[in-house]
């Protein structure tokens, strides 16, 4: 018997309705902040891929050759593509320009709880625009986006690794040494953080001052500790121009400033932040973002982009953990013709009702209708029309509510309308 | 400069919105038939393909092989993953089974003009349900599915391959010789079919007959040739049951018999079908079709399954020839700030306008109204709100309709109010 392959899944049509809730709920709340649609190939060439992040992703990538001799290889994520085809045929668009997204991605690694080797992200770039208001909308708009779906509780941490790069310096480490450190303090293991710095030579005390900075949200307090380098004060008036905004403009306040976030990702600069759904334990994370640079490494003009990723899986799961109840799979109508000189009646009756935007579905396999009504239950079907030839001699059917067991004798004019009578 | 990987695409804005248009209606079709969405992974088990269509399909597809050493390769069509799925986690579900699915396919050959090496569709499966009337609704929803998109003109095609044999058996053919013969028929190219048949030693008279049967829509002239076949004459009185339920319970006249319908698939059984769209000429075939047996070559319990695809690209070409008007890509109102002073009070127009479900934006590169108009031009925006601070003392903005020129000072409680009178 054949499998589906290691690591992927199929959507079944309970699990595809939560994710077309999910998918249609993110698009209109992009669409309502202005952002436009994009989609891209589901393979790109693998070089582009090496160029952002360098050669070492190339481990965790699904790539190919094709019988032209091109090395391509399936998506890891949705920025490179989508700043690729910015550089190819959009650069000469008015600015700012705001795209969003929703694709899958490909991750070569092994399989573990929650995270797949193909999985869907949606996400969205803004090009053209780095002021502290078209900052403080994509943090806005991360946080909506979240917030529409349904989810209640949600924590928005902002970073900046203009500051942390200003606070670091204070260190004095080397460059290997900074490298060592960077992955403990994104993970928030302090602990082994200060491991590394006493083995650096760094003093006690001012390797406690630095973790303790690491950790504060109260912004006079990373005054204080960066008051001497005027580029980071620079950047923390700014980030507290974009905060003011959040709160007073897009009335947002469940945020909290952590300039633990590095994002491990060498091309973010500046503002980075992350959404988490506390409810999820350890794999909390639901959105990344930040402003970062790509265009110029990929051959176009310089530009501010910035952008974020929300990854569905986890969406799902915390929607579910916060006992969210999703649309449900609905049939609206079941039609049963009694014997088969009905079955022309029958679906001339279920055309007319789909016609008017019902999901409405009639008995095809001639069973009787015990059996019917059986399957009627089984799809949650909650009205059953049922066509038999004493009714249809006067031009009438029964209609039968699966949930209360009322029936009714309706003529076949009247049926819609009864059944968006709410007795009926 | 980076490119898109060579017979693939990127869809920027306004191609997506035209995508994302034909997706909705068709998905909204598809529920109001009862039908369920499906979603399986991008790639399967290359073995999965070869299974169904022979190892000949191999050269055809995007295959690699990951670090385990499975052989995989990228779907290039959905009918075989669906049943993989079925079997694997589906049959215990109660029949009939009705799914239907949209996604990406991929097969590598050479890129020409209206094909592509990855390319979209849509389409269905119904499993478990061969009656005339199940039959029936699976013609009628391919046909309603392609007209609820907008398309005028669009033709349907009805073959049966139990017939075609039943005609086939008569002229005494060796099997291979009849594998020579079918592509000709199957693409109307009926001159080459005769001289085959000549080769073959058929009689003249024979051939034409044969010819003129393949021709015909006439079921009268189709059951005098066949009607010493007993089987065949079963089918053909089926088939005339299934075409009596498409007039007169679906209400659909534009179909046509068409014996010459092949479908080069050597999986389908009975009757098979196709979706014309001739503004398109020579490449008009949108939908292809039918009844098959795939199930128990997957290792599942035999079940009757039939479907359909549509192809994304030829049906949105085919709407463009027939000029229909796609949904436009809209941006409703753009919201312009005079000074910084005035951010604030904008960000907070903006978010109360898309909470009631408008597509907002404002001007975030501090640009001075003269361009910010501009800007606002380039998008399409019909309503711009200008934020200035004579008005704001008043607690009022000006609200300037880009079509007319028209502009009226509006308070700020009662902007939503007035963007939705007709005359603003």
């Amino acid at each position: 018997m054949f499998q589906v392959p290691r690591g992927t899944r199929d959507f079944i049509p309970g699990e595809m309705q939560k994710r077309r809730y999910l998918e249609q709920s993110m698009a209109a709340t992009f669409t309502s902040f202005g952002y436009g649609e994009i989609r891209t190939p589901t393979f790109e060439n693998l070089e582009l891929f090496a160029a952002k992040s360098g050669e070492s992703i190339i481990n965790e990538l699904y790539a190919f050759t094709d019988k032209g001799g091109r090395k391509l290889a399936l998506r890891p994520e949705l920025t490179a593509p989508v700043i690729r085809c910015y550089v190819e045929r959009l650069q000469m668009e008015p600015k700012p320009l705001k795209l969003f997204y929703f694709g899958n991605c490909y991750r070569y690694d092994r399989p573990q709880k929650g995270r797949y080797r193909e999985f869907q992200q949606a996400g969205c770039e803004i090009i053209g625009a780095d002021t502290s208001e078209a900052t403080a909308e994509l943090l806005a708009l991360a946080f909506t986006l979240l917030k529409n779906t349904g989810l209640k509780n949600i924590q928005l941490q902002i970073g900046n690794l203009t500051l942390i790069s200003a606070i670091l310096k204070k260190l004095h480490l080397l460059e290997d040494d900074q490298k060592r450190l960077l992955p403990f303090i994104d993970k928030a293991q302090f602990d082994d953080a200060k491991s590394i710095l006493r083995d650096c030579n760094v003093k006690e005390n001012d390797a406690e001052r630095f973790i303790s900075i690491l950790q504060t949200s109260d912004t006079n307090e990373i005054r204080r500790f960066i008051a001497d380098d005027t580029q980071a004060v620079k950047e923390l008036d700014a980030m507290q121009t974009i905060l003011s905004l959040l709160s007073n403009a897009f009335h947002i306040s469940e945020y909290e400033i952590k300039l633990s976030i590095v994002r491990g990702l060498d091309y973010y600069k500046g503002l980075v932040f992350e959404i988490d759904a506390p409810i999820l334990g350890a794999e909390k994370q639901l959105c990344g973002g930040g402003s970062y640079e790509l265009v110029s490494i990929f051959g176009g003009s310089q530009v501010p982009t910035s952008g974020f990723a929300i990854g569905f899986d986890r969406t799902i799961l915390a929607l579910e953990e916060e006992g969210f109840t999703f649309p449900p799979l609905k049939l609206d109508v079941f039609i049963i013709p009694v014997n088969q000189d009905m079955v022309t009646t029958a679906i001339q009756i279920a055309q007319n009702l789909r016609s008017h935007g019902l999901s409405v579905d009639f008995e095809q396999l001639r069973r009787g209708i015990g059996r019917s009504l059986k399957y009627a239950d089984a799809k949650h079907v909650e009205r059953v029309i049922i066509v038999g030839p004493k009714e249809l001699e006067k031009n009438t059917v029964t209609i039968r509510n699966m949930k209360t067991g009322n029936q009714e004798t309706v003529g076949i004019a009247e049926i819609y309308a009864k059944l968006t009578t709410p007795d009926m």
